[in-house]
């Protein structure tokens, strides 16, 4: 007897859209601890972000047709926060702290819909522009890039065969598990997920993060996607995101407020939040300087994510730091999330085993590698280095310097003032 | 919405048996096209089919319960040829050959059931023998072997992850699609899937059947398995085995009609089939013996299986032989499917290219190879070299050489007798 499911066959038949996003918790587990300290303490910022295709070779607006654009993100402005995702945030205990957020907060939350948005074309690449209160421009940079990544995927698989698409993903299950099994060897590794924004599709985040789960136990700390942390009994994964100093540097005064901005962050940040979320992320205007001018208290902080130096040159430099300023590296913690893989990882790993507390948020490599996956060996798989970041606050442009010069964001005369202000020594 | 079929599910629940035998015509094609000549040619012979375990350490009675075992075959001995099964078998043609069955063979096969069994234990093998008349028992082989490999692979899965299920088969589909790349690069190639005996499942080998025929296009040129070639539209591929000579010879009256028996059968078979289906299985008592006696008027035939010998030593040999007997090679087929794999099938292919036609039939190595593909690293899924053959004929033993010694059987005096007629020279 050859049983169909002759109810499922006749909907798939009419299917209007398969939405990307369905939900306020498929995003990075870090915005909503962001969200809450702009809410909170910068309700009546403007600030716009705007998403780059460093990858210029990628031309996505020619790949991806625009009304399937238009129809995700439409899509995604209908989500709201169901009354199951609420309870869960306010029942939930985050990195073993009960009411990480707020009653109003939530109750905000709650009303909560991503605002409009601006799409036009600049050289084969979509702009998407998503100007307005910074408590909702915020939200949109993860389903943004989500949306834009998996209908890549989408257009790339359009129209292969069954077969095709079971090898694809047989190779892809079968090259991540070779990872899986690499990672089994680092005894006491401690790895996320960071590969929402990039991934392949959502189904395959899943997939990935199934995989970890399974086969790394206690290794595998969690995801930093809110949504699959909920669903798979996960810790929910993240700290904070250059989007806070480059807002508050660009809202400074003068070159001395300038200069104070990352700090002052980290002062709000640790008025909200304490213990493990004293995560340091040190690159925005360039480690050098960020660790030059630190204040002491600093080195007092749990630990740093060097986000854009190389891992091993990056781990040194802070641990020469925190021995400059006294303190015992080895009871700090170091979080590696930047182009990680399973054999950069490794290698990490056993060079710092013993001196620092490691940990790694493995992105783009985990949920969207599948390079010598495709049968048919084309490029349209291979994700392209986009990102959604600020570019203005309250009408004054967004920089960003990093210590790779690739990552650099920003208006070149406002990068040239931040390099006077910040130095050039990364 | 969660859509779950609660009738399949709750069907799930109350499974009596998960059938490996559905149909009479998953079996080899040569068992019907020698099983016509038994019934037509041979009607009151008698034989014993035994299975013979020559891989000793895979202990088979320890791995599987025998109450699966025997529910299994008692199922498949429930099998009869269905309407549909027997319309395709009178209307299809095979190998360009319209009506290859006759109809009288096709009434006696409509009624036909497979035979009674005994099933006995020996030193942690299952024994199972199936004594009756030929055109009966002949027709257990594949389903035997089939059901045995089929419940070794349950026993190696059972109770397993369905995450870790999910990277066996990834890998393994991720290995044979390797091997299809592999084989895409040779232009002329011709081959076929000889793996129903000692699949994995017959899931697995249909899927490998779908990943030869999508991958491979024209140079796929069919299959053993003639349920596979029906549900697919596939060619039936097969000749003739072992067992037309070894009945004959052990049915002999003498070392003179013993002498002549391999030669008996290849008139018979010719005054049945003719065109391709004229391939010589030369090796039952030893190649050279065959070769030195052979009439002249076996060169005239189409080709050559050479079952036991190395491959390119072997081709050598017979494209030697026809060369003594005046004939040209290139006009000759050579087929090669004893123990092949991607590896040299590519090596043969290569060695021979523009000197002899070839084809090639892919066993072991197609539908079950599940090498380095466990998460769990267990040599559960590795095929024994289990075997299903005559072994008495009329009452008197039956006895194969091979050129390949692990591969004779028989009994010892018989051996040494069969030796002394047909020399030792392979």
């Amino acid at each position: 007897m050859t049983v169909t499911d002759i109810a499922a066959r006749s909907y798939a038949h009419g299917w209007r859209l398969d939405p990307i996003v369905r939900s306020l918790l498929d995003t990075d587990f870090y915005k909503l601890l962001m969200l809450q300290m702009i809410w909170r303490l910068h309700p009546d910022v403007q600030a716009t972000f705007t998403t780059i295709n460093r990858t210029r070779s990628v031309r996505i607006a020619e790949e991806i047709d625009e009304p399937d654009l238009r129809a995700q993100l439409d899509h995604a402005r209908t989500v709201r926060l169901t009354k199951k995702e609420r309870i869960w945030l306010a029942g939930n205990t985050f990195y073993g702290v009960k009411q990480m957020f707020a009653p109003d907060f939530l109750d905000w939350l709650a009303d909560f819909q991503l605002p409009e948005y601006a799409l036009s074309r600049e050289d084969g690449q979509f702009v998407l522009r998503f100007a307005g209160p910074w408590t909702h421009t915020s939200m949109w940079e993860i389903p943004a890039l989500a949306i834009i990544n998996e209908l890549r995927t989408r257009a790339a698989l359009k129209g292969r065969g069954r077969f095709e698409l079971d090898i694809l993903y047989a190779r892809a299950k079968a090259r991540l598990w070779g990872k899986v099994e690499q990672l089994q060897t680092l005894p006491d590794l401690r790895i996320s997920d960071f590969g929402t924004r990039r991934r392949h599709s959502f189904l395959w985040q899943r997939w990935c993060v199934e995989a970890l789960k399974e086969g790394l136990g206690d290794r595998f700390i969690g995801t930093s996607n809110v949504l699959l942390a909920m669903d798979s009994d996960l810790e929910a994964i993240g700290t904070n995101g250059h989007e806070l100093p480059m807002v508050l540097a660009a809202k400074a005064e003068s070159d001395a407020e300038l200069r104070a901005a990352p700090y002052r962050v980290l002062e709000e940040w640790s008025g909200l939040y304490g213990g493990n979320l004293l995560i340091v992320l040190p690159d925005a205007f360039g480690t050098e300087a960020f660790l030059a001018d630190a204040p002491d208290r600093v080195a007092d902080w749990t630990g740093f994510r060097p986000d854009s130096a190389p891992p091993i040159e990056g781990g040194e430099r802070l641990i020469a730091w925190w021995r400059e300023r006294g303190r015992d590296p080895s009871d700090k913690l170091l979080i590696f999330s930047d182009g990680m893989d399973a054999d950069t990882i490794a290698q990490t790993y056993r060079h710092f085993a013993g001196r620092v507390r490691m940990s790694f948020g493995w992105g783009t490599n985990l949920t969207n590698d599948f390079r010598d996956c495709d049968p048919r060996g084309e490029a349209g798989l291979v994700p392209p280095s986009l990102v959604c970041k600020v570019t203005s606050a309250d009408g004054r442009p967004a920089v960003k310097l990093s210590d790779n010069p690739a990552k650099a964001t920003g208006d070149r005369d406002e990068i040239a003032r931040y390099l006077r202000v910040f130095g050039d020594a990364g």
